[in-house]
């Protein structure tokens, strides 16, 4: 265990589960994120480290202190060290516009965690042709992301199209009787397409890392990195 | 106004709305449905009248005692009178096999109100090509019910494929986190697609006056009863 | 479909459903808001083309770059194009001073899509005869838009009132057990008059779209401008 | 303080506010209602003593062992003793046929409470003319007590017309979004008519306690016993 | 009907009800405030006339152009106009500090509606001495409203020490599982004190013209102003 | 661990806690009740071993199996063995008639877990005098239990009298707006009596544990057993 | 598609997402169990079909028709046919004995859908030791389903020991405030162990289709069938 | 009682419950907060005087006004005055580093009420060692308080392995379906763990309170000061 004092870094996580600690950047400052992301990154120096939830200010204080990390102003998260060797891919899909920041933030963790991610965007259950379209592409993958608000049904027909491992993360969007969010989590909660499972609203990164767990158990040979 | 004692009935409802009281059966016993049924059926003699959430016990006593009702055991209604001249198209389309009674209940409303009515039922979007089958059937009518319940999707998914008025009801079929139909009522609520109208949960009648009313209007000249 | 990177305009949309593609404001930047009204409109030159939900500095972006577009600070909305042949009369019905901006944005939606529209404002339930003194005007349309928060009874009443179809708009007007909405919400889930059906809480937008495809079905032939 | 062993009779509580403790039989034994009926009636033999929320059982057995007992199946109340000498008005006024049980608990309660009751049923909003029809016998109360279930919008109505001193009981009368009542006891803490109050779901014996209270205080001199 | 464009002034309320229309400072801008309060004045120039919810800007605004108004910071009314011969008394009872806002809206509201009003603040439940030290000032007044929030106890103690009429008002005043005043609503809801009628969150307005009525009704003759 | 094929008995507990395991009764039949509680006897022969939750049948079926077993039908708990040598004092102070079931759990489990008991019941805060006549026996406990359901008032009342620890037990007593005993709950985590601790709905025994715990520590010499 | 009148199966599912259709026993007589199971064998007889959540009486029926189905009371399934290649491990682990309907439905999932399963039965955290003992059985698992009621706290910590992909099912195990599963759903959505997805309240059925889809990945290779 | 205008002290409390009374200082200006302490503390000369809830303004009043005040800007409170004799020990166990504020409003509150502290931070159950690693510290304490959000896991977990009362705190940290703190709350509530009781969301003031209640009562003898 590393102590900073204001946190402690769980350094011993990635013998035991197979993963490093992540860091958490809602109600930290800008300091308290570039430290704990160098103390990672010095830690698993042969590892990709990721922070997430980072506000527009410690954004900026990760790219000034540490110039070799990628951030990424709309998932808000930093990655920083060498990208792992990716096994199998997730396909990150999402129902519309207003959604991707939570699609961004499930792909960059669903790639830390070491797998190939492939993204498709604005396919909500409106305009069905859309993703009838990629349907083939759905049916590729080793684990699918689900990112829906509003009424969150499109998990359900996804998961009605093809049989492949699906997580629904519910967002936020929405407004009056979305609740937050809790109109689009409990859809999907009671998806009828069988082998739907759900994750908290908004949160991209727990769909990313489960994500990633199966692909990587599903393909254990190597893929090309995107 | 009609006063039987326990209740008085609005048989100034036709003149003022274009449309008769109806026999509301939850909580009545069946000589009262018999009685409201019989008595609403003499006011207007020259219309059909209706019963909805009539118990088995209701039933029985309808049939027994008004030999020219028809009466449904899925949607438990009866309708007594003459069905009247119909005019436009109401589609009742249902997501599954336990929507069955609140569709059956709409779709008999629907008819009593003075539209034609066509049923597609089992359709739910677990399996999508069953929805784009009937697509033709849907953009021909004049009015739209969706019945569905667990996570509602299918309102979203019908109403992104046609441009018909589309009024959906949540069912309260499910378990758990749908907690009685409300996962559906609010997904419905929070439809992406435009021109979505919800009604309360298993109000088919609702569903059925409002959209007859609007099936009406679209189809001033008569069509063949069904 | 139109891909402009941030979003993607559902330009197929018109053909699918005889409506066009709407900017929903919220969350997006004025000059996007800009970029996706004017492609909207090089899309649908002989249509008039919607944005919703616009923030003040959205309105006056548009207003700025986009001389011919009609804002409304009221209704939050800006209109693109040549009106419509206007078919049928919608009828938007207010209860309070505080819902005006949701009875605009239901107004200005309806004639965007192709129905006459007519204004009846400030008729809550609490002074009875002012609704009573409307009741020919509220006859004689085609669709009723009925807005109201707090109790959110005025629903009730006008249903009781008229036969004409009824979509009733929840607004979040109110304080402590209002819940934001809530409680007119579950009122009008719950109305005792019969063929009321309800749309998301502030959802004007919502209600426009579907009332003007009542109307417009029920009026074939043109109606004048208003 | 009288102990009975499962219970302890509030004996003193007549001197301290001036009305006698009540029976309330839920969850009580037929005999031991019988019991506390009685017990109260000799502990104070100059006044009526109430019991509400009887069971069948428990109205049969009070019925048989205190033959002066007045049992009202309806309202599920048993009365035994004297009336008061009755003081003032109150107006109970109800919506529909299925919210009479809770408007006859009321209607019993105010009269062994000590005010004079008259009794308006039947009088819901979707048919405007039967409230308007009594706006006289309304004006004339002390206080009026306005039950009603499903959406709860009499009371904005009747609060609306008159000046007189409102209170509103919410019934559980409904189904799917009207949660047992609640959408009814939310309508009512919103009412946009000043001066409305409101009770428990289905209490009309607390509407009732209350409204005798302000009648009585309003009128010092006996009214003649109805 | 007096219209001023953002507003109409139902200025026959006052005949209709014996109270006139007042302002609802929420959501109206500074001068709205004054010129709907300026114009109520000039409507009813021998009435009193009350505008609540008033933000700082607003008061201050009042101030300004209209000399005359008594402002009060604390509970954000202005009045404006001679008070009225007052009849009956309102006691205010409070249980904490934070409560003091609601407390004086309701005993503002109270004078302008006629009833003279006694002030009794910070008795909460935690210290039992300081109620049982006024319960002969509560007994002489002719209705009681009792402010609370948290845990909403006070009524309930009240209630079980004196007959008086009694109006209960939750406040928004707590954290966490208060849920913005839900948890004391619903205890006053609940209370085991019988004759306890309850008003929405925060609301000291709506329990004002009650109990102001209630007490105007009991003591038909004039009492000294205070 | 003890593994009966339904259920693992978790013996090793007393070692680790100081306290046995204890067999909670719901969805149990009768004959595994009869089977856990035998076996924990026999495991644990010097301590007094406790059952919750009893059907009446199970009740039966432990006095005729273990005539040994002390059953108590009101808190539907059975206890078999030497109960312990008593050590502090904990009140179990109950606010209604309706109360018993739970106040009657908890005083069963104090005993077995430890700690002398005294009950005091039916003193709830509609009738004050009740509860400030037991002020000294309360303020002499070494640890309150206080059981209330409705509205929840008067752990804050007893709260405010003394400072001795308070566990708050709310019942799902109440009806309409309590919520199956959330009014209580809610009310009791809002206390402004500072040192009051709650625990579940109806939960008499986990009150019971957590106060025998801190009497037993108050008074580490034994008492006389009641 | 397979019309039976009451219900169409959807016998193209297999083809689609290689997992046949499932039969829902809720709401469905025993006869419409048995003729389901039947047509859904004879259309797919190479595999293992599966019916779930049926009554004893549905059990009884099939036991009966169809002799050589496997009928297990404790999990309310039925299944079918010649049990598939097993591929991958699925580790089915339970909280508490209240939890086992729901696991063993999970268990016999995993097992038609194409896993291996191992069952861990009543290892709950206020045993720690219990789990610790299993840790290494965990960890060599393809994919954990994690049972568990009342507070639902076990995923959290079976996910902080190892790192395979787990799926959380919260039971509704529990009284008062666990309102039917709903503490435990949250509680598993808010995991802060990361990687752990969740499905709907005692949905067994879920979890092992998802769990099994996983695991058949992770293990191309046929296992011994236990 | 102690008037200041804006609020009256109870100053009487210390007498009554053996505790001073204590400043809130949520929505009190800073000069309040310095006069209310101020007071307090010349109220009771001999003992530490406690306010919590110190808005950064309020803490730097303090500083500046009473230079004798310890003021915790994590936890967000001031102490004035001698600290008492402590006696036992109360443990505060925290799971994450943002429940670091509430972790020290709970210590302070319990050193000031005159229990010794111990602080056990970052001990959650995602990483199961570090709190088996404090097994004994906890062990020793005479009554332990546990602070958690999110999935409030870590009571449960913590009191199944020690027999020591315990004190649940829900803390507001989370996102999404935690609702700001409900999760962890209904979690605790619902803890398996026998003996767990809980107190409102954030509330670190009452659980101190408790336990330091509990804490002097096991340990009369004095401890040395921390
Ligand atoms: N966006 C996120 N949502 C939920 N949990 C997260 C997120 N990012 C990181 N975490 C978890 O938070 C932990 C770090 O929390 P902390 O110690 O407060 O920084 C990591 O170990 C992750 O398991
Ligand atoms: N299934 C139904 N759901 C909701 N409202 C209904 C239903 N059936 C009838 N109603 C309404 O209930 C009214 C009759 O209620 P009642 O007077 O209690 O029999 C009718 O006028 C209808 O508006
Ligand atoms: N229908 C009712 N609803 C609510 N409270 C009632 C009702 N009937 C009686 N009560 C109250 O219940 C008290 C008696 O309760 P108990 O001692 O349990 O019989 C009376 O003093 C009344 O205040
Ligand atoms: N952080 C806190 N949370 C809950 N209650 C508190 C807190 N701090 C102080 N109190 C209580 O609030 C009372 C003072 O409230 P007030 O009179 O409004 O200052 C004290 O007697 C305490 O019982
Ligand atoms: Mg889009
Ligand atoms: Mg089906
Ligand atoms: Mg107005
Ligand atoms: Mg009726
Ligand atoms: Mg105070
Ligand atoms: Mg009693
Ligand atoms: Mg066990
Ligand atoms: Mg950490």
């Amino acid at each position: 265990m590393h102590d900073l004092g204001y946190a402690r870094l769980d350094t011993d996580r990635l013998a035991r589960t197979g993963d490093a600690e992540v860091v958490y950047g809602a109600g930290k400052t800008p300091s308290q994120v570039v430290e704990l992301l160098r103390t990672l990154h010095e830690t698993h120096p042969g590892h990709a480290v990721l922070a997430t939830r980072l506000s527009p200010e410690a954004q900026e204080a990760v790219s000034a202190a540490l110039p070799d990390a990628v951030v990424d102003s709309v998932g808000r998260t930093a990655v920083l060290g060498e990208p792992p060797a990716l096994r199998g891919t997730v396909a990150v899909v999402s129902a519309g516009t207003s959604d991707a920041p939570v699609a961004a933030e499930a792909a960059t963790t669903a790639g830390v965690f070491g797998a190939g991610v492939e993204l498709i965007t604005d396919v909500g259950v409106s305009g069905l042709h859309r993703v009838m379209g990629v349907r083939e592409r759905l049916d590729a993958a080793d684990c699918l992301i689900v990112v829906a608000g509003m009424e969150g049904a499109l998990p359900s027909v996804v998961g009605g199209l093809v049989g492949v491992p699906l997580v629904a993360v519910p967002t936020s969007v929405g407004y009056g009787a979305s609740f937050g969010g809790v109109a689009a989590l409990l859809a999907m909660l009671n998806s009828c397409a069988p082998g739907v499972t759900v994750v908290n609203i908004d949160n991209g990164f727990g769909a990313g890392v489960f994500a990633a767990r199966v692909a990587r158990r599903a393909a254990p040979a190597e893929v090309k990195t995107q």
